[in-house]
């Protein structure tokens, strides 16, 4: 099997000679006379260029180039420095796809099937909320926040991704503090709330603190993979003890993808790149919201996770009166992570989770979102605030 | 100590709008009374619009923030989390300029002058050279190619950053015969050459053989610090078990840093990023060369790593009819990479490094480099092939 990865250049670059530079430049580079000898192993590294196309509405040209796998170590790390390492400087270029080899890096050790199991909810989608304020709260009013989201039936909630392991909150006693309510809430009603608690620290720490994270009661973490490293997401997915999901935030990925012409796209990073770095689930820009996200690119990134059992987590403007649109693009298998669309309802955060899970009846029943027909509670007074996208 | 970052957006771009959505949205976000207890806790984390002026000649805005250090962990990992994670999705910007607490992040172990001793080489720029070709070699072409220029007089030579654990030359089986090659220059000339070994793997795979190949006598490594991660850099950095200099490889920077209004400057990832974050040595490309990479950059990245005693080391496009040029840009504390300028000397790698030791003595001497006046020799048969650039 090999690699296939499509690089985009703006019209105007000599996308066929670019094209020779990556395949040769980012594998063997070139050699003489001294080296016959070794003839043989040499070509067989070379990058081929593969096709060279032009975009028909824009005039970009998109040169595949195909890359023997033996030049990588089956990892994201290794991928990205042969393909994009060195060339990311040459000028604009932007990687607009990457194909991998079906078992190449880590799969998801839980993913779509396994949170599922893990909660014991299958047909619907799940419900997300994210603790509010990111900054300046306690490990206990974590607690008091996570102890009312959670009777009210959410799913799962996560760590603000800047909430590292502060003094105003270590993570040990957010984790402690919010166990004991999972605990509580099992115990009262049997249900499971996942509670994914950010891993930070050098890769030495923060490897050894998810390890103990695990052993006291983390059911889930959370992990700014961009920020720490593709080689931290694999370590932590292959690490036997770590047997819960890991959720893979996209900070950073606008550093990376943004550009319209340097890069890579948001659909690789975060779509191709995370699910074969071991990631369970990965938080994107949803397009609902007001960060300047394409549709495509967010149904392609959909569509990677999900063909390798990844759970996708559109996130950013999700709120309870746009349950109808994102469950027409997304159907059943989503995780709809609110942040101020649960914790900022009027009534409060255990309303904000009501209103999701009435906008996921009253959807399921066929029944209009209108704010006249809407009953008085939750989801009319969220629908009243936030309104309706249909 | 608090932290200022610099973000530019471009004209058209709403900076007083977007300056406070950083301060505010980057660190604790808005809340309501519920969280009146907390009140003085919350405001003690909010980051704060210093400044936001505008760009002459372009009409670009520059906002500067400052964020409380007690939001992040002392490290690079948190800090890209907070000053860009969920903003770098947010629209136009770029991150141009990051000042950090004299004694933020990790310091370089050895640096420029650790390095030095290590080499017992005080007054010149040091030689560096590169494995060429990058892929395809057996562990034994590279000690023979290693023999070659270390007798030559090279002070250091990097693995191609591509090459990492592969069957055709496993990085141990590389060192083990490296090693040797190192062994025996030593003790036929006392001189110490330095190989910065390529360290891959998942983080946790990494670490490991860091510690392994550095018990088995590699005296400097290798790390493709973007595509393996900052937090990895600082493990490294902190392991008392290594302490041999780390050199810290740029691929893959260009994908942050290469887009006029997106992502990061190459002087905050290559320069004040790196220099926080445990390198001893940094290579970034220099404007000699092809790369499209602008002097001004180039300054201050070397002025950022030295401020912070970390050998600065130019790459791309060095070859011995620079040196005249580099050494005004640079005096001595510089490291001198060449690629092919060193390996694809017409007359063989040796003659690639006796062409750069003529040419610092020349340079030293204040003699001319015009091809007339050299005398036959290595320096003359380089500057007939690459040229010169004064």
């Amino acid at each position: 099997m090999s690699i296939e990865v499509d690089y985009r250049f703006p019209g105007g670059v000599d996308a066929e000679k670019q094209a020779k530079v990556i395949a040769v430049g980012q594998t063997v580079g070139t050699w003489d006379a001294r080296f016959a000898h070794r003839e043989e192993s040499l070509q067989s590294h070379l990058g081929e260029v593969i096709s060279i196309q032009t975009e028909a509405t824009t005039g970009n040209r998109i040169a595949t180039i195909r890359f023997p796998e033996m030049n990588v170590e089956n990892d994201i790390s290794s991928l990205l420095t042969m393909i994009f390492g060195k060339y990311s400087m040459a000028g604009a270029a932007k990687v607009v796809g990457v194909r991998l080899p079906e078992n190449y890096g880590v799969g998801p050790r839980l993913g779509i099937t396994g949170i599922r199991e893990q909660l014991g909810v299958f047909n619907r989608p799940l419900i997300m909320a994210i603790f509010k304020p990111a900054l300046g709260l306690s490990a206990g009013d974590h607690a008091n926040i996570l102890r009312s989201v959670a009777n009210a039936g959410l799913d799962i909630i996560k760590d603000d991704e800047i909430l590292g392991d502060l003094d105003v909150a270590p993570t040990r006693e957010r984790l402690a503090a919010c166990r004991q309510v999972i605990d509580e809430v099992k115990q009262e009603t049997g249900r499971t709330v996942l509670y994914a608690v950010n891993v930070t620290g050098s890769a030495e720490q923060l490897l050894a603190k998810a390890r103990l994270l695990v052993q006291e009661g983390a059911n889930a973490l959370l992990l700014n993979v961009l920020t720490y490293g593709f080689s931290v997401l694999s370590a932590l997915a292959k690490e036997p003890e770590i047997n819960v999901p890991i959720f893979a935030h996209p900070a950073f990925a606008g550093a990376m993808c943004a550009a319209p012409d340097y890069g890579m796209s948001y659909s690789v990073v975060l779509g191709t790149l995370m699910a074969h770095g071991g990631a369970d689930a990965v938080l994107y820009p949803a397009h609902y919201g007001s960060l300047p996200f394409d549709p495509g690119e967010e149904n392609q990134i959909r569509d990677i996770l999900r063909s390798r059992g990844v759970f996708p987590v559109p996130s950013a403007g999700i709120h309870p009166g746009i349950v109808p649109r994102v469950l027409a693009d997304y159907g059943e298998d989503v995780i709809l992570n609110a942040g101020t669309g649960i914790m900022d309802h009027p009534d409060g955060a255990a309303s904000g989770v009501e209103a999701f899970f009435a906008a996921l009846e009253r959807n399921a029943r066929g029944e209009s979102f209108d704010l006249a027909s809407l009953p008085v509670g939750a989801l009319k007074r969220a629908v009243e605030k936030w309104g309706l996208q249909l």
